[in-house]
């Protein structure tokens, strides 16, 4: 393909692919450590969402239902891989897929899935946003802690060496 | 580096990564979503494999293989991550690190595994394609769901929200 | 942003962000694959590390200490992503979001989590090394395989196919 190559437009469209991951690792990050004015940073008023059916038509009404039910104690893991993102001038379309696992020690309750993002996003004057994001399953498994009577669970900052 | 750093170059090197990335991510999204020609799509006729001794010596072989094994109701996982792509002209390795989960609820049975990945990717009118794929395990665990009496399984599309 | 946009810089800043991936995928392989000696090629004599509070203040040191606790028989799983680089000049600063698996069968012991790592990187002439490596926890999970009595665990080159 290189003969045709335009150098000059690959940087520019592997630079939009850049700051797109660099926003969803963002996302992620502050999902995970709570983190929600990071949170809602990432989005536009008007963000839609779709977890596998649960839906929001705002981000205002997305960031809350997360603040609410993302409580303090419930230990939660939301990584994204495999990035196939496609830039189309100022909006971009973004495929995932995301491992995550959610533990809320208090209701002896893990959940570990997979699941398949669809994102689109927009450039704005304050750089990448996300317009839309949602992912279907692909599996889930969850499970009591009463079946693991050995279980500890450590909250951020708690850590267990190989020499203890 | 920078000194003698070729920026024309970089960009179609750089380019070229990023499309053997996008290709290994097809290749798994098409497996775990069981889009065998889709999958397919991703080899040369001439394609062998290796999957830590599971050994294929054309694509055919291969497909056939995945097809007929990853049956409905088999939930799998398989995430690459750590690409190490060196170009080559029209040719190219791909180190990657695997992580892996299948899931075959009927029979009680749960995988969860690790591998490095050595891939040989081709140039073709039509893309890159993969002409050799393969993997040695680091680790593999499994377990029986008689031992996890609570743990429930989801398929595609089913989920359970923090708040239910 | 495209209109104040050099490509030129972004070439080398993008060619930088992905040298230091290279390092970091390099550095886990190697404590993944007890590779010692590729595991402390990564480092700077003065490298600094804090692994949750397991403080090293010299790479001999750390290096030691992985080579001396990261035993035969240990089987150990350590994944980065969400790689947020920033480049400036000769140093660069990485942040990184690890999943981590410790599996040692002869004390029946496994461990699972995620952290979020901050490294420092330096140019040598000898390409990019760490100059400071360490994170915290966002979570830590323990248990016992007697809580899994139907647990198999294989090491490196161990596998079990789908048709077995």
């Amino acid at each position: 393909m290189t003969e045709n190559f335009d150098a000059e437009q690959w940087a520019a469209t592997s630079r939009d692919i850049h700051e797109i991951t660099q926003l969803k690792y963002r996302y992620l990050r502050a999902l995970d450590t709570k983190a929600w004015d990071d949170f809602a940073d990432c989005f536009v008023p008007e963000t839609t969402g779709d977890y596998n059916g649960l839906v929001f038509d705002n981000s205002a009404d997305l960031v809350d239902y997360m603040r609410n039910n993302m409580v303090e104690g419930m230990l939660t893991l939301h990584q994204a891989h495999h990035p196939e993102i496609t830039i189309d001038g100022d909006t971009a379309v973004g495929h995932w897929y995301l491992q995550d696992k959610v533990i809320v020690e208090a209701v002896k309750f893990v959940l570990e899935g997979a699941a398949l993002y669809t994102d689109r996003y927009v450039r704005t004057p304050d750089g990448w946003k996300i317009a839309h994001t949602g992912y279907r399953r692909t599996f889930e498994q969850s499970y009591s802690l009463e079946d693991l009577p050995s279980m500890k669970i450590g909250g951020p900052g708690t850590a267990t060496y190989a020499d203890n």
